[in-house]
């Protein structure tokens, strides 16, 4: 039931026109109390979108109490029409919603540049749609999930219930340039639990900090990426801190998972894992090092368990660690020990998409994990037609 | 005629067989003097391949008379063994000299983790054989050369004659793997000019770092690059050292351009220069950053000028500007002018395989140049298949 998992929320996600390919295209979430506590976390490209310039802003007092978004432009790079644009779509959500435009936050992914007159028109006009369609059905949940897709193969969803009852949902979208610092991904998480902004602002951090930073399909960050938690406060639960923080980590794992088993062109879903290392920093600098690799990535698209690549990468960083006590394992065969070849490298199997590398350092007790995908055939397509 | 375009050198590459290919494979330059001053610059990756370690000891007293290099497997991660192939491929080749072990430079490049035993007995035999064969015509130039290529198209080339007559000529291999801390790429520049180690080094220094570090074909750092300078001072000039390092950059940006253009796979050659900047550091962190955007590497494979990615790529460093005053011009194009589109994108001719992109952060009167390549279906097909 994704963003109307938890009690307090409303729906819709319509058909505006805005994707050629007339799938909807935009949402609307509306939080009906009694509380409007909400925090957001926002792409950390300094080339920021007007939405995000927007939201940046709405969030700032700790409150909302409904995000607009719409797929088919990143209104990113479009001027001061395009800040207008985004400016008249918060208008225009809180007229109909009898709310302040302040307490709207506006999300766009798609095209950088794409923002024009049909645009606006199209925009606004959905805002006017989707906000008559507003439900909490299951069919409002599915609506307002599909909205948000672009090159996305399918929704993301999760939901988890906390002690007492207390319920945390979300969706997400998000299928290539995805990569650390919010990866374009947009995130909306509702909860029914009564928490104020400071508690959610900090338990949000803490989960995105693991969970979608920690995804890097292509290394490539966005400038729309936002991941925005409201709570409702409708179950009249208050949860304890550390509990709520440890719900909304596996809902927010269990999206950036999703993110990257639909990256696009992907035929690996590659989890690397480096341990032994002397500060999780060391230890997540190695793995983003690795997920960075076009050499390795290719790589593994072939089925060619190449390790040296893995040092080659692990060697750029500044991570402590001396070069000829490294480890490396790759689907449960260790491949190199101590810096040189150990168990043949036939022995490897990389049939399987879900593919796992483990980098032992030797430096210490510390691990961090990279989510990441191959590099394809299908990624080399998809991003070279992206735009025409 | 290369690394024996310079008075007083003598070159020879053979047949070892460590190629399943047959090429050459085993190349030997050495330095008759009267001096043996030289300099080398290594890979800045911390995982360092056997000849590496080896060269920064042997190189360590400003002198070499004669540098080995194989091509065929990178003798990198394969332990004891792995280092005493290279110190007995320097003895051997020093016995055959009459030089001291500690007089010979060794270079190797191939796979990471191949350097077993067939591989010590080949490189071995094919030092004898091209001491054996040493010479300083054109076809052992030429030979020199052919023998430390692995999957370049062609041999490498570059030579220029300084004030009074002095020579400088170089040769390159290098095709992938390519960036910054020198990116396999193993150069071999040769001179007759009458200089010091210690000035030498400096001219190397300065060359590497405004031409091979600028090279960014595909972020990947090697850990077998080389790049060793010998000095022959056979012309019996001692050049300004200004000039001469004026005419050493030369020599370095031609091999360079030639290693960027012969890049695995790529279809454009891509040169990214960034003005306007308040630092040279900062240009070149945006100029690297773009290279590094396979999302943007993939849109020029498609002829697609995609500007909000060069935008996206930017957004990500810490560069002094500010985001809505940034202007990107694609082959002549301005397409995007402070931060709104401007040109229509239609007018960008992406057919030819040189591709310009400037970016003008109007913050300061500082510029950098990023050479790159664009990701390829070739690319991808190419280092899938690598190591089968």
């Amino acid at each position: 039931m994704s963003v109307l998992a938890a009690k307090g929320f409303r729906a819709a996600g319509v058909v505006a026109g805005i994707k050629s390919t007339g799938k909807r295209d935009v949402t609307v979430v509306v939080n009906d109390g009694p509380s409007a506590a909400a925090a957001a976390v926002f792409t950390s490209n300094r080339c920021q979108a007007n939405p995000v310039i927007w939201s940046i802003e709405a969030i700032a007092d700790g409150t909302a109490s409904a995000i607009t978004l719409n797929s088919g432009g990143a209104n990113c790079y479009t001027g001061q029409f395009g800040y207008e644009t985004t400016e008249r779509t918060a208008q225009r959500t809180a007229e109909l919603l009898d709310l302040q435009p302040s307490d709207v936050l506006v999300c766009s992914t798609g095209l950088i540049g794409a923002g024009d007159e049909i645009f606006r028109a199209k925009s606004l006009a959905g805002v006017e749609a989707a906000v008559n369609e507003l439900g909490s059905d299951e069919t409002s949940a599915h609506n307002a999930a599909e909205g948000i897709l672009t090159t996305d193969s399918h929704e993301k969803l999760s939901q988890r219930q906390g002690a007492g009852g207390y319920v945390i949902g979300g969706m997400a979208k998000g299928a290539g340039m995805l990569a650390p610092g919010l990866a374009t991904m947009l995130v909306v998480i509702t909860t029914d639990a009564d928490l104020e902004h400071a508690a959610l602002d900090r338990a949000l951090r803490a989960a995105t900090a693991v969970t979608f930073d920690r995804v890097d399909s292509d290394g490539c960050m966005s400038t729309n990426d936002t991941v925005a938690l409201m709570a409702s406060g409708a179950s009249g639960i208050t949860p304890d801190e550390a509990e709520f923080t440890s719900q909304l980590i596996e809902v927010c794992a269990e999206l950036a998972k999703q993110l990257q088993q639909d990256a696009e062109g992907a035929s690996h879903d590659i989890t690397i894992t480096t341990v032994g290392a002397a500060s999780v920093e060391d230890a997540v600098a190695v793995s983003r090092a690795v997920s960075r690799s076009n050499l390795f990535k290719a790589a593994i698209f072939g089925n060619d368990p190449n390790w040296g690549r893995v040092l080659a990468a692990a060697g750029t960083t500044d991570a402590i660690f001396e070069p000829q006590e490294l480890d490396v394992t790759i689907n449960g065969v260790m491949v190199c020990k101590a810096g040189t070849p150990y168990e043949p490298v036939d022995r490897v199997d990389l049939i399987p998409r879900e593919t796992t590398v483990l980098i032992d350092l030797h430096a210490g007790e510390c691990e961090g994990t990279i989510l990441t995908n191959d590099l394809t055939h299908d990624y080399v397509h998809e991003n070279s037609a992206y735009s025409s």
